[in-house]
């Protein structure tokens, strides 16, 4: 496969990451909301720390741990605001 | 929904992410490999450009493009130095 073959796979890959990152930002929007109704804090560490797990444990590779934490640990970060943010 | 069930769906929906995020990484790499055959510099911004405008057009919300951007731009950089490093 040419350089523009593979492209056209990772766009295809990113419009499925896109609508999963959003469905995932849905459900963290519900969780947020039952928050607030039981006055259970945003930052809950625990939660975050499994999360972490289960993502370093089901890594397939290439990205090492480190480089996927990377990236998952933006993705939380961006969640969190979400949470927090006017809903 | 209780938080708990959320939390289900949101495990479930980072074993897609993760593996998503593995096969986009798979593609880098391959296009890693045939620019070092071609000599084509590894960094091309054009290309950088048109997936994040991509990325944008697609965002279906509840994160804004700047969140989205957070993410993603991780993402690309992680992506960057897979493709650098000793394959």
């Amino acid at each position: 496969m040419e350089i523009e073959d593979w492209r056209k796979q990772i766009d295809a890959m990113d419009e499925q990451i896109v609508e999963l990152i959003s469905k995932r930002a849905q459900a963290a929007k519900q969780i947020g909301l039952l928050k607030r109704e039981t006055t259970l804090p945003v930052y809950e560490p625990q939660r975050e720390r499994d999360v972490f797990e289960h993502v370093k444990r089901i890594n397939p590779g290439p990205l090492s741990n480190a480089e996927m934490m990377d990236v998952y640990e933006r993705l939380i970060d961006v969640m969190r605001t979400l949470q927090r943010r006017d809903m």
